[in-house]
């Protein structure tokens, strides 16, 4: 098999296997959407080629296929009109295994140079993905083009480096000899195979179709598996603008395209607990909502199961440095993308008598008042405004707004639509802020996805932490938030965090944001807590999606004698 | 912490890790069982010690004790009359869950250190652990000494070392800059911590308490968790011992001894099923059969689950080059420790129309003929017969001999008791041998535990890999042996077996096994079929024992400056 991919992107590999190591800042993808890095006319013809897809079939023709399905609508405003293949699944998983049979057989590196060389090319259609990402998922424009362009393909990256670095952790090959007596020794060669768990089911949530799709899909299939792509009704072209690019490099490097294969169905009619029970799956990545994630975990007991799902963040106040600079900061992680990150804090955790500042304790009103004023600034540029929330993916998050309105608690700041002049059609939503006391736990203790954020005024920060934590340990959680300038508080928020399963920022000010997850050095969803049962990405993501089958056989003596 | 036994021990770990990545012969411990490595008196003393155990109850007092049980009983004729606490298990539990408080946060470098001081005092007791295997289990002395000591232990090992590869892949801290604007960066100092996932059970088996249950009990507590012993209850006192080392070394490096626990129960009143599922334990680590053991996998549900169980092995006779060589290599596969390993051959495949040699073909009764005189040879001699055979563990396996004489096909050698001059009340029996025809299916595919050897007349070669494939993928299997002098041959039985997930071992003569598998080189297991879903030792054996938790928090402007 041709090696050409793998030595071409083999420096790229390292870096990233570099990274995974030191954990320190690295990218292979540039983040930044210009011209002179993606060529001059990327930006026109990534839209020119999204525009291009609507209205159409998907132009695929796949084995397995029942019909076709589709009904996109674009947050922003539109219906996409683009139709994909809802599966017979049993044709579906038969062309699937049957993929499998030279894929596994292929050597690591050539499977590594096919995904590398796979991401590479979804690289170069940053754009394209950045609209199709935008339109489905209703990101702005340059959350879409990073998420679901350079930092999903950086976070495919990962765990491509974390599969090959499992996989050759054996080597293909070893001489065993055993001296048995004085004058005696047994030699064998040894070899070990690597041998796929299976067809992969890729499970896509609507908000970030490749980001959270990618580590999973990836790792799958540079560890010999086939891939079964199953988008979120909502959200498809992304991944199937994914599945075009796997397809085209599988066959130029002489596989199967059906390696990886798109598995559609709609809101009425769902196939994602049939298929991932199916017998003939051996790996499910689900990443979505607890309730159908935990039915998932449950109930996919043939095949080993992987998610991300979703929790109740937390933010805890102690003591700033300067309010001013903390609010700024707290306002873009709560206003981006109105709330619809998994790592988008909830509950913002108060004292009631207030925190500390170099200037004396500010208080509790003044806290609130302060994180009101810095969302209200944020937003107060329209055009700013449009591009941080971006859209709201689901009409059902409008109605969570509505409901947490008059649930209970202070409203501090109402929520509603905004305008957004290229959208006058856009869903849009800003954040809703409501104050209740700690006490209140029926209200701000549940996952309350979207633009919903609950200032919790509690007795001190000790009882802050216990809330946040306790919220994780039985409801999950993905982030947490601390600001405080006591190094006790600090140390005993680490270590309560730890506990939990949460991911804990410190004091977060300037241009980094605490549901930021950088590829390579942060891990997402801890799999400690009901937030999920994996992480992006470590060993356990990687390591039992394959396994490692042995032969041996005795040198020859002459050969032995040799040696 | 104490990092004192992690520097005493670290050329051997530093020897582990090397042979886990190479995987050539290597071997800490001696298997030896000789007065020049263990001491002159070792022998001596290890009888002593065993004996002084008996009838009386074991000495550890322990958290959540509800009684004492016990009802060992050698299959060498005598009951060994210790008696154990059998656990109120929220109580035992508890006990556990408040031992990990401490030890979760040391760092790994301590906890390396106290489970490679703790293999190493059991090493130093491999005279009384032999003695207490063998009159547990049944093996012979020599295989007692080997398989529970110094094997076990480099089976411990083996997992240690592989705990600490997947723990230290992370580092404890980094320092991540990225540039956010021409002249600005971000700085964040990261932490990493190492979370373990909670209460490990480790449920042991009757025929090698140690061996197969180290690398579980080593890789938990490596990784943060405490761990509780539950042994079967016909073959305790190996792991009570096991127990008492550990809690020793413990105390000594200042921990709490309860992060290792025993909890006997008795064939009357099991209580591995409500441990298994109980809400405080998050690792279950199970040996022994399938049906119970599909049970665990099917009901541990808050745990993660590693299961080691048996099925139907192979061997595949197509050609040879020596017989002789070949029947004599057989023989000791089949007739050691009766036939009680999981990876002792059942189902001997041959030609209708016989094998290759170099002579030409010999025909398949001559074969079979062969393969029987083997074993009457083997055991003509009265004290290597007892030695080799050993005794056995369960009157059931007896039991299953019985009613396989008479189940169908052609006896070729019957099965029965040997003289052992030593031990007269030992429960003996040899292996008993069946010729069927491969449509014989309902008689030889299913799994015979004990010294029940079937001999299949097939169709071809081809038909012989296609029958030990197909109850490999159906029934599992742990082993398969090949004798074939033709390449083509050996390159289709690789291709089935790694598709099976069996470990294939092909024209093996002389002093090494098709049931041996020797740590750091060998994985015993492969997880890929109903064998068991775990491999004794890989990445996936160790990863998902504990998780990684981030902590990161900016460094502040004017160190920065100054880096």
């Amino acid at each position: 098999m041709s090696t050409g991919f793998f030595e071409a992107h083999r420096e790229r590999l390292d870096g990233a296997l570099n990274a995974i190591a030191t954990r320190g800042f690295w990218a292979a993808f540039p983040e930044v959407p210009s011209g002179r890095i993606y060529g001059e006319t990327a930006k026109t013809d990534g839209i020119e080629a999204f525009k291009a897809r609507l209205n159409t079939p998907w132009p695929i023709e796949q084995p397995g296929t029942a019909s076709m399905v589709g009904g996109e609508h674009s947050p922003y405003g539109m219906d996409l009109g683009i139709t994909y293949p809802t599966p017979d699944l049993d044709g579906l998983l038969a062309a699937s295994a049957a993929a499998m049979q030279t894929w596994k057989r292929a050597d690591i590196q050539t499977r590594t140079g096919v995904c590398l060389e796979i991401l590479d090319r979804l690289n170069r259609r940053s754009f394209e993905m950045a609209n199709a990402v935008m339109h489905t998922t209703g990101q702005g424009f340059m959350m879409a083009f990073q998420a679901g362009g350079p930092h999903a393909q950086d976070r495919g990256l990962e765990a491509v480096a974390y599969a090959y670095s499992e996989m050759t952790r054996t080597p293909a090959t070893s001489t065993w000899t055993k001296q048995v007596s004085k004058t005696d020794f047994i030699t064998l060669n040894k070899t070990y195979r690597i041998v796929p768990r299976g067809v992969a089911v890729t499970v896509g949530c609507s908000t970030f179709p490749t980001w959270n799709s990618y580590p999973g899909i990836f790792a799958s299939l540079a560890t010999g598996n086939a891939v079964v792509v199953k988008p979120h009704p909502g959200a498809v072209l992304p991944l199937a603008i994914t599945i075009e690019v796997c397809r085209d490099v599988l066959v130029e490097a002489g596989f199967d395209p059906n390696l990886v294969l798109l598995a559609c169905d709609t809101a009425e009619t769902p196939i994602t607990a049939d298929l991932v029970t199916h017998t003939g799956v051996g790996i499910v990545d689900y990443t979505g909502g607890n309730e159908f994630g935990d039915w998932v975990e449950a109930n996919a007991r043939q095949a080993v199961v992987f998610t991300e799902k979703a929790g109740v963040n937390s933010m805890i106040l102690d003591g700033v440095a300067d309010m001013r600079a903390v609010s700024g900061n707290l306002a873009f992680s709560l206003c981006l993308y109105s709330g619809q990150m998994c790592t988008t804090p909830q509950n913002i955790y108060v004292p009631a008598d207030g925190i500390e500042t170099p200037d004396g304790r500010l208080g509790f009103d003044e806290v609130a008042g302060a994180i009101v004023k810095g969302i209200d600034w944020l937003l107060s540029e329209p055009a700013r405004a449009a591009e941080i929330l971006g859209a709201v993916q689901n009409p059902a998050t409008i109605d969570r707004v509505e409901a947490a309105r008059s649930a209970g608690g202070t409203v501090l700041r109402d929520g509603g639509p905004i305008d957004n002049e290229h959208f006058p059609d856009a869903r849009t939503c800003s954040p809703l802020i409501v104050q209740v006391d700690e006490g209140d736990e029926s209200l701000y203790q549940q996952e309350c996805f979207g633009p919903i954020i609950y200032i919790v005024r509690t007795k001190d920060t000790a009882r802050s932490i216990e809330l946040a934590s306790s919220a994780a340990t039985r409801l999950g959680a993905l982030t947490c938030g601390l600001y405080s300038m006591n190094d006790d508080v600090i140390s005993a928020t680490e270590d309560a965090m730890a506990d939990a399963g949460v991911a804990l920022s410190c004091n977060l000010a300037g241009q980094i944001y605490v549901n930021q997850s950088a590829a390579y050095s942060d891990f997402h969803v801890s799999g400690a807590n009901p937030a999920g049962n994996a992480t992006l990405c470590d060993g356990a993501f990687v390591a039992s999606r394959f396994r490692v089958v042995a032969s041996r056989i005795p040198v020859p003596a002459h050969v032995e004698a040799t040696t």
